[in-house]
């Protein structure tokens, strides 16, 4: 069980509150190095006490100094920088949110050349923005995620107003959070379908992230989960979809003539143990399997 | 900067390593709860000392319990469960992987019929699995990984072998860890391309994940990364290969006709401070802007 000690030996050295603002300061500084001095200062601590927690970090292997002169600057150790960011996450003060959806809908303008004005790509764009920014979670990256949020949302517009319809069935699977059942029935019918079916996701209330659990479930079986993400659901998904599979998510989901409906009754795996995540993973396994046979 | 004191709390919580076991194997009980008593047993501790530490994540709020006639149960609390299996790390020690890598190849030459046998099948599931379980990452999911990965290069084979040519060029690029450099480059043509080009990565040398620094700049200029995954350098998709990119691999890649290759001279940003790893991102968007205008 040495992984887990190891584990709890590194949660440890970044479990002090200073020296976990210490490891974050220096993640956000320019250059990735600063000076006891002016850590100091922007922490609003005295150098000594500063001073004592650079060496305990140094001691443990966190940190490196590099002489310059009469001053010594503090870097993390290259080997350990992705950890500490992972486990602080990174300041995420800075970020200017205008400029980046403003290169994004420049971006995916010239990517929907031709199909979409600019005007209704930048619509997406912020609202799409507007969504995911709604429900924030720690760590999740915002900007890029509604650059792919609206792109995806871009495609399924395309796809209803291409004509003739496309020969790839479009399934969606809407369930409340978009973190759980959904996610698995889309990585399964993914898996086993390939480029043959067209899968998309959504959540009537969606959560920031796939749940470990689901994840483990379903690497017990083999299956990826691919980049899905969750993401509420909107309106030109429904239209792309040739099949709209909703689970617990009851009325949320809007009713448009000729696509099939079916309303799968699954039991939510969030917080459940894993025996029981299991079981939710087979039944959905199971209908997909029926399904895939229909399509 | 609350959220860093908070995210220092939770870990303080869980850094003790007796803790640590504790939540580890309710999470691995099969009905995600456990007795005092068992728990004593499997962790080769003296009862007083588990319930000592049980006390002590149920006045944290981490567990909960359930009393049972004379016994009393205790169970994670739902809303910090995911949390903990993060941070911690679900126990693999019970996933058997021959059989799921059988059901991968059962599910896989199913949705490859009529392109590929079910040994061609049988042998890229194998083999993409040993490839990735060489470099063993810790929370990685290998089994899954391995089915993404043998999806991704049957897809390489049967594009390669396809007749006449696919319209759609696909451009291939490879760097040493497959972690930065080349995930970038694919992260940025993908996102101003759309489905225009087919993309691919791999890397000489492939490490686990990509890097978080490499993360927060594409989200910095709004990139999604999109379910990219480092991994090992593979002849098939060399051979789907319209144009070959590599970035610091030098030799590692083979040289096929027909294909056109170019070198990119570029830093690795593996443990570069932000700053340093912004300028080599701004470098590849411009390279990969002015391949754009070649495709």
């Amino acid at each position: 069980m040495s992984d887990v000690a190891e584990a709890a030996r590194e949660l440890r050295l970044m479990s002090d509150p200073t020296r976990a603002h210490i490891l974050r300061s220096i993640l956000g500084s320019p250059d990735g190095r600063v000076l006891v001095g002016r850590l100091a200062e922007d922490l609003g601590l005295r150098q000594p006490t500063v001073s004592h927690h650079v060496k305990a970090l140094l001691d443990e292997g966190l940190l490196q100094r590099e002489p310059d002169g009469r001053r010594t600057w503090y870097s993390l150790v290259p080997a350990h920088a992705d950890r500490i960011a992972e486990t602080l996450g990174w300041p995420e003060g800075e970020i200017e949110v205008d400029p980046i959806l403003d290169r994004v809908v420049q971006d995916l303008s010239e990517r929907f050349r031709g199909v979409f004005s600019a005007e209704t790509v930048e619509r997406y764009v912020r609202e799409s923005y507007e969504l995911l920014a709604a429900r924030p979670t720690p760590g999740q990256r915002v900007p890029s995620l509604a650059a792919q949020f609206a792109a995806d949302r871009l495609d399924a517009l395309a796809r209803h107003e291409a004509a003739p319809r496309e020969s790839v069935p479009e399934v969606l699977f809407v369930c409340v959070q978009n973190a759980g059942r959904s996610q698995m029935a889309s990585a399964i019918l993914r898996h086993l379908a390939g480029d043959r079916i067209h899968v998309r996701t959504a959540g009537s209330d969606p959560v920031g992230e796939v749940r470990t659990s689901v994840l483990t479930a379903l690497d017990e079986i083999g299956v990826p989960l691919a980049g899905e993400y969750p993401k509420p659901l909107t309106d030109e998904v429904v239209r792309a979809a040739d099949v709209v599979i909703t689970m617990g998510c009851g009325d949320a989901c809007p009713i448009y003539p000729g696509r099939r409906y079916l309303d799968w009754d699954l039991p939510d795996p969030v917080g459940k143990p894993l025996a029981e995540v299991r079981e939710i993973r087979d039944d959905i396994e199971r209908r997909i399997r029926e399904l895939l046979t229909t399509l």
